[in-house]
């Protein structure tokens, strides 16, 4: 190499630094993702039929490794784990979807476990709730949470594509796709949020399921299970991606209650 | 320079860039502050009472140069202007805290001005609210605003350190210290929250105040000005940074509501 081939490359080197070296001046100003809770969106302006675009999943992937959400359109469950996103559809198969697409919604974070229940039991959603609240070790922190085992009986549910003028998610869960299962190996993860989250997000337990074999999947909305182990990351921040777009401009806190979103994330079947 | 030293100085630039280059290799798990309002803890859970530990100013400042916010014991009102913490105390005076001290609720961004209005005039706080509430672009965004200028007039609070047992802040505003300023060159700063922050933060607006020769300062509840610059700052994420306490575990969020923090934050005498 001649000394002025050298020159050039040292030009090239200098100029590929410049953008890194102005990055670490102000890395003072960055965070670590590693214990954060990330939310894009609120789950109260999903529920209020905010369905279409937000953010891309190829955005979600690099801020998160775990997570659950939906897609644009509502077009099914995403299930995000071990930094792959799945799409659970209203048909019942299981898609791993374009990453160009986007979702209204998701919660997702970096998973690294701080602790471990071994031979964890739950006779339905509710006793595995119960179980958890107890045993965790904060009750205004957020929880992502790992459980992996056999599951002796699983109800899923999935929601089909929408198209405007988009129904409240209250109505469209009334036309859910459930789907019952028995003894099948996989991952039931999610998050619990805390109670202060009020309808920004989901408070208590907020559960997706995807088997071994990557052929079920979905929102869990009842279970039974015995033997298994749990897994949790505690999450010291709550991370909100503020949409920007005219819908959200619109949107209305006060036009969803609590109960609503009860309805829509922990029951099967909606009482009149 | 001969090719040599060439060459060495190559060495030096690659040497230089490796560490940077790793720390770039996990960027994808972390994230700019630089369009995030960071709160550290929540108002509601102040609002009842916890004024203990919380974080450290020095880690504040770390995340932040611009903000609002109060003092371990809640002594005085914080003000955070330009990468300088000041502690505006209910005698009037402004000190310049040790950094060792802490906070049990701030709000914090790196203030990076994203659009500016010239000449703008406020008859009282609510026709500020009124004014910016028509021309800030975003409805359901998160907005930090800096506005410098003469006062005509401005009305500023603090509040005294409290000692255990904590009373509810909306008793300690009570016996706050009211002062009556004409004629003032200063800062007025702050931030206006969506509505959908709930008792999460201060929805709207939460100004405090300091003038241009750092006497006087404080929580800003009425004002008066005329051909001012308002400076704004949208900020696209929002981030709740958890307490680990057993105070903040044993929070409700339902024993504050929404007009506590009315009262507190805007009230200058609260009606009984």
């Amino acid at each position: 190499m001649r000394c002025r081939d050298v020159l050039l490359a040292c030009g090239v080197i200098v100029i590929c630094c410049s953008p890194v070296l102005n990055a670490q001046e102000t890395a003072s100003r960055t965070i670590s993702l590693n214990e954060t809770l990330i939310q894009y969106s609120l789950i109260a302006s999903l529920a209020a039929g905010d369905y279409g675009g937000g953010t891309q999943l190829s955005q979600v992937l690099k801020e998160g490794d775990f997570g659950v959400g939906t897609f644009d359109h509502l077009e099914g469950e995403m299930i995000l784990l071990d930094g792959t996103i799945y799409q659970a559809l209203a048909d019942g198969t299981i898609h791993k979807p374009e990453l160009t697409r986007s979702t209204p919604f998701a919660v997702t974070t970096t998973f690294d476990a701080d602790g471990q229940f071994e031979d964890f039991n739950a006779l339905s959603l509710e006793d595995l709730d119960d179980r958890l609240n107890k045993q965790l070790p904060r009750g205004n922190s957020a929880y992502a949470i790992r459980i992996d085992g056999e599951f002796a009986a699983l109800s899923l549910r999935s929601v089909k594509a929408q198209t405007p003028p988009y129904r409240p998610l209250v109505d469209v869960v009334k036309d859910q796709s459930v789907f019952h299962h028995k003894m099948v190996k996989g991952t039931m993860f999610g998050f619990r949020c805390p109670q202060w989250v009020g309808t920004l997000n989901v408070p208590g337990y907020h559960w997706h399921f995807i088997s071994d074999d990557r052929t079920i999947g979905g929102h869990v909305i009842s279970c039974v299970f015995q033997g298994t182990k749990v897994e949790y990351d505690q999450c010291t921040s709550l991370l909100i991606r503020i949409p920007e777009s005219e819908m959200f401009d619109d949107f209305d806190i006060n036009s969803v209650k609590p109960k609503d979103i009860d309805v829509i994330e922990r029951q099967s079947h909606p009482k009149p």
